[in-house]
């Protein structure tokens, strides 16, 4: 089984308009909702690929419950701690052109709570051969939250992928999970890094690999980088592997990231191959792209695009 | 008594961002919510000034919840019929030059449910001097909702003010209100114009004497058009007259109709003279447009503006 774990979900809602003008009201043509946050997109992938999945994490107030809602409709196991304070929404204004999308900052979260979630999370981890942690860390809990999931995911015996950013990131990789999967921009805000070069999304490949392999000496097994359009960026303590991405994939990006630690998730269940399992994160990476919603895979694509593109050497 | 009725309410989410960018992710600073929609901003002006007023509607789910839970901690008397469906929410999101709407449509009002809530409105409406009925109808109430609950309002020997555009306009002016309070745009929307001039926006006030006539042919006792920043045109059988709005007023003219609607209320109540009304509304409403939210009004500012531009007929 994996665990995933979204320490701050969100109801996601989506707003239709006819073409979003700054500073004008808006008839909103339709609502939709569901169940958000990247661990949830995770756990959404992984249901989706037929993988024995639980979503956990922390969620208060009717927007949890909404949630827990959405989940269940799904068919997606899910055991999300009710809190006091309501878990936050996600608003995405979808018009004629793109999406414009604001993010609540989430509701605190009480210290009894944390415990609380860590406890739980002791016991469904006992149950687990891989544990996620995903996204940001709501107000209330410390910088270390995901280093003190991480230790006690592995003292259960489960493997551990955390997607995150920041000092999160850091503090993370100290207590050692098989990998960390954060983008250009987390891996460089995570204060591991001095590149030279510029700001974060002109950063090459090869610029990253020095700031990804701090975080392998810091005590996370793997790192993996993903690049967008450039694909995937593996360094470990051996070598550092990069993977194209699969050619010609345009979409909407919202939701590559999760797709991507749901394949790392796969691969430490199935203990494959180090290389196979990047090709495989690539592709359904590739494969969240060119589906609609964040939490959505192409599965067509992704059969279609794991067959492979090789990876090549540039540590 | 007053009695504001909002058919649709909301639960008005202000969300503070840096600056909205179109097509970008945006973290939102500051997260305030509270209960909005037209009626609900009648019941909270009139509150301000004093006045005995209760803020009757339809509401459902949590959102409703939420309208209820801030009305009662505003000290504000509601009696809001619980709904099946969810009130809708509005979101406001404020950046460092002005506000951006999305407006959801609100759920959509069982047949059943609309017949609850004009038996409790048939109850409510003999102990109110006025009924004011404001804003759009939900989806599920046919165009002649207002004349529905102005019949029964005035049977029960309430004076109705409407404040509402399109169809259900013409409706509620057959149905003998008291006073309806369009804008221009409503006025014109309404289909009882012919206004060979361009667009609404540009319509001079002498333009819309004609259409605001055809409302009190219909039924109305009097049609008092907003103009925002061109004050008030009051059209009944006998003449018509222009109000100026107070010179130099800019700020937020969201609400100021409700401000308008609140002092027409009053003046019906009061049973002053239709000039000394006109003059005070037009003073509230410049009162609305420089306080910051909807809903609010700047109480020095009215006093000091409430001594009264003189009127001129332009009818």
């Amino acid at each position: 089984m994996i665990v995933t774990v979204t320490a701050n979900p969100a109801l996601d809602v989506t707003y239709r308009v006819d073409r979003l003008r700054r500073h004008t009201v808006h008839r909103v043509r339709a609502v939709h909702a569901r169940a958000g946050g990247k661990g949830v997109n995770v756990a959404r992938i992984l249901h989706t690929l037929g993988h024995d999945v639980l979503a956990a994490g922390l969620a208060g107030g009717q927007s949890g419950e909404d949630i827990r809602t959405e989940l269940t409709a799904a068919g997606i196991r899910h055991a999300l701690l009710p809190v006091r304070r309501p878990a936050r929404r996600t608003v995405t204004v979808v018009d004629d052109a793109d999406a414009t999308a604001f993010h609540e900052p989430g509701g605190e979260i009480a210290a009894g709570e944390w415990a609380e979630f860590r406890r739980r999370l002791t016991v469904l981890a006992k149950g687990a051969d891989v544990v996620t942690l995903s996204g940001s860390l709501p107000p209330g809990v410390g910088a270390d939250g995901y280093a003190q999931l991480t230790e006690l995911a592995r003292a259960a015996g489960a493997r551990v992928v955390v997607d995150t950013g920041g000092p999160a990131l850091l503090h993370a990789a100290a207590a050692r999970p098989a990998v960390v999967k954060p983008n250009a921009t987390e891996l460089l805000d995570a204060g591991a890094a001095d590149v030279a070069a510029g700001a974060a999304g002109a950063a090459a490949a090869a610029d990253l690999v020095a700031p990804a392999r701090r975080l392998v000496d810091a005590g996370a097994g793997a790192v993996v980088v993903s690049l967008g359009r450039d694909g995937l960026l593996a360094v470990t303590a051996r070598d550092a592997v990069s993977v194209p991405a699969p050619a010609q994939i345009t979409g909407n990006p919202t939701g590559a990231g999760d797709a991507v630690v749901a394949a790392l998730a796969v691969g430490l269940v199935t203990e494959r191959l180090w290389q196979a399992v990047l090709d495989d994160a690539a592709a359904l990476g590739a494969a969240a792209v060119l589906a609609d919603v964040a939490g959505d895979v192409d599965l067509a694509a992704y059969r279609r695009l794991r067959r492979g593109d090789a990876a090549h050497s540039v540590g």
